[in-house]
């Protein structure tokens, strides 16, 4: 049985799993600390903690073969992708092996016909849709960085099209995974539904290395639509964009990207994209689908825009206009920087049902003016997902304690409004202090059941989640 | 610890339990013969199992407390919605407590701005659209029958609209459950989406109620379109069928519902349905949008079709004359039964991708022919999933026998394909038997561990999907 509390790999074992590796991967296991700490590196401030090695597997094969070792001797696996994880999942608590994907890069089959691929986990979204560009078919789901296929389904990620195309838990058909004896599970195929039992690959999808290594995913593609229209709309404030969200949705308009970014967001975007919007909330929306249907669906936003007080509804089909218009959305990390030279972006991630949407928003903007703090604002509103990006001074711990105590509010407030604490991020080590109060107390007993019945000697990803 | 092997309580049990559920909750006990049978009714030829006794709770508190009294006595809890599950989901080989959830049709909310509702497992999937007519919102998922949401949600039921709409996989937002100690979960929550910990709701979706029984279930809803358009084509062959139906899909045409009926089926369907239809096969198709949109997409499908060889392509915004068709689409069943009176029709549910569809198809009715039966053939065949049904004269054991080989190798052909036993109807006990050709011994040996973990005593629906 395992023990009680998981505790660090004595240094005795972390040199024989080590050498055992080196054995059988040789130049393929890396024990340098600029490379164990750059395999912990996170883009929060949890602080970050290196594994012990790193090993860089080519195959399904090799990876439960790592298992298995590490299995033998209760050495935590820690899976690895590119790193863009925002909460800590990638830490190493108790040491470990970080499995590094990046070698896993083979697309190994794509099937035009049933709108399907196969890949490795190490591919990431952009090398996915540059494969796939000649077949006309597409991979929909884009979080702000170019993340790995594996880290995505791994955190159940999505991004600006899941109002319209859903997320990694609706576009992942199967899944091939090593578990903690080594053993290869293979879940889901590629029928495009089945009602065949318990739903293992959901179960795998967003359990974030916990329960098992995702080694190869069967995705969903969708065909690229012969016409896009896109364009923006300024409105009076975030409550009224938000009516012009709803409403959209409510009448059925198929909607496939609307995002809102506030006045402070704007102007940030403005300054970052040398654009001209109106420094006031923004709505960047997006169709898909025929010519005349998108030109009829942007007309018909427009409509709604209106009713709601948008002004300078504009929108086109030019793909130039259109890009420049995204690239502009999807660089508004780096924008927000900008609005507070020296600070660092601390991310967030709540999502609340869209009827609460505006008065959560709103609530959040007062909470952000009372902390005097530079904190703009980027939603996925479609899906009432919204990420607050505090700009904050490391150095001046008071700063940080005011942001630690806000991000504490917007979470409890979210969940107030029967929302999560993550719509998109994942847990990680930085939000599992929130499950309990999301979920209650049975549905986490019930989380840590599988993970103790899964992973008995909790070498999965430990720490993450659900400590048990 | 659980018994290796579960066993049927004894008489004393029984009895205790039933004297013990009649003190709480009187006459909404019931023990007679008939009543017991009619909850072990299923629509399949596997023999009916009928439970020791039948309660008909009113609240979650209330199945809580039926539960927890089975769990102290191991004995076995089936949850019932109406009856029309297809694998024997309702029998009682251990004998046991029917938990009938018809006195639970409250609709405890609905939210129209963020297009959910929150429902008791027994409102049906029509009393629940009715309830929704006048919010201008729907509920999209329709299997044949006219299923309770708490059984949908069990069997991962979809239907005609799952081309579109997805299945209760996508639809369900929550659950309320209570678990095989008689604690109440809550999973989930009415954000749209959520990366907050394991997936608790999609592991109770299709679970059968072998893991808890689902008392209160959170749905997505779709708005009704603003215009509907809707029509035939027929097709010189089933292959040149189905490459439209691919074409469509592969350019991304947003269509609602595609539907397949060979030559047989549609003999039947003029017969019954009075209508005249060219029989050859036929493609029944819809599409959900704007005015401009339909008419538009229904076009395109028209040229696709055309490519493909369809003819006599017909559609209409008519909603009476959809309907009419829609109708006939639904009257399938007594259809078939029509072809050969005196038979009974034996529901088959395999799914494999539809690039394989047209192969798997032609393999099949090349098998009916040579098998000398009268099966027809209708399917959702946008998911890749169609139904055979062969009419079987169950006082001919040689027909029985010769259609059982039959059944045996429509579900090993779909396998052979990358498909699945069942795409709707549930595994039951009727199709445990190719769950580890399907899903490999690695996959089953963990539903089985999670089955175990789950519920130690198999009390929960004992004898279904892995009996462990």
């Amino acid at each position: 049985m395992r023990s009680p509390q998981r505790s660090r790999p004595d240094e005795a074992t972390v040199a024989r799993v080590t050498l055992e590796l080196q054995r059988r991967f040789g130049n393929r296991v890396v024990t340098s600390l600029a490379v164990r700490q750059q395999h912990a590196h996170t883009t929060t401030w949890i602080p970050a903690e290196a594994p012990d090695v790193v090993v860089f597997p080519q195959s399904t094969d090799e990876v439960a073969e790592i298992v298995r070792l590490c299995a033998a001797e209760a050495m935590p696996v820690i899976p690895f992708g590119v790193g863009t994880s925002l909460e800590g999942h990638l830490n190493a608590p108790f040491g470990g092996v970080s499995i590094d994907t990046s070698q896993m890069k083979a697309i190994v089959a794509v099937h035009p016909e049933d709108l399907d691929v196969v890949v490795q986990p190490g591919v990431t979204r952009k090398e996915l849709n540059e494969y796939l560009r000649d077949t006309g078919l597409f991979f929909p789901i884009d979080p702000g960085a170019d993340a790995t296929i594996g880290g995505m389904a791994a955190t159940r990620a999505s991004g600006t099209n899941a109002v319209r195309y859903g997320t990694m838990k609706e576009n992942v058909l199967a899944l091939k995974v090593v578990g903690p004896t080594g053993e290869v599970i293979r879940t889901g195929s590629r029928a495009r539904k089945s009602s065949a039992g318990y739903d293992l690959t959901r179960l795998f999808v967003g359990s974030e290395g916990t329960l098992g290594v995702i080694t190869e995913i069967t995705l969903r593609l969708a065909g690229i639509p012969e016409a896009i229209s896109g364009g923006t709309c300024s409105f009076p404030s975030v409550k009224a964009a938000c009516d012009a969200v709803i409403l959209t949705i409510q009448c059925g308009l198929p909607i496939a990207r609307i995002e809102l970014l506030d006045e402070v967001q704007v102007r940030g975007v403005n300054a970052y994209s040398k654009l001209s919007l109106p420094e006031t909330p923004l709505l960047l929306f997006e169709f898909h689908g025929t010519e005349a249907g998108v030109k009829e669906q942007a007309e018909r936003f427009g409509e709604i825009a209106a009713e709601c007080g948008g002004t300078g509804f504009r929108f086109s089909t030019d793909p130039e206009e259109r890009s420049k218009l995204w690239q502009a959305r999807h660089d508004v990390y780096w924008a927000s920087l900008g609005l507070r030279p020296g600070a660092k972006g601390v991310a967030s991630d709540v999502c609340v049902p869209i009827s609460r949407l505006a008065e959560c928003l709103a609530e959040t903007k007062e909470d952000i003016e009372r902390s005097g703090m530079i904190a703009p604002i980027a939603g996925h509103v479609g899906d009432g997902n919204f990420h607050v990006m505090p700009l904050v001074m490391m150095e001046d711990p008071a700063e940080v304690e005011r942001t630690e105590a806000f991000m504490h509010r917007l979470v409890e407030r979210a969940m107030r409004m029967e929302g999560t604490c993550t719509g998109e991020h994942g847990v990680g080590s930085g939000k599992m202090k929130y499950l309990k109060a999301e979920h209650g107390v049975p549905a986490i007993e019930m989380m840590k059941l599988l993970k103790r019945s899964i992973d008995p000697d909790d070498i999965m990803n430990p720490g993450k989640i659900v400590a048990v």
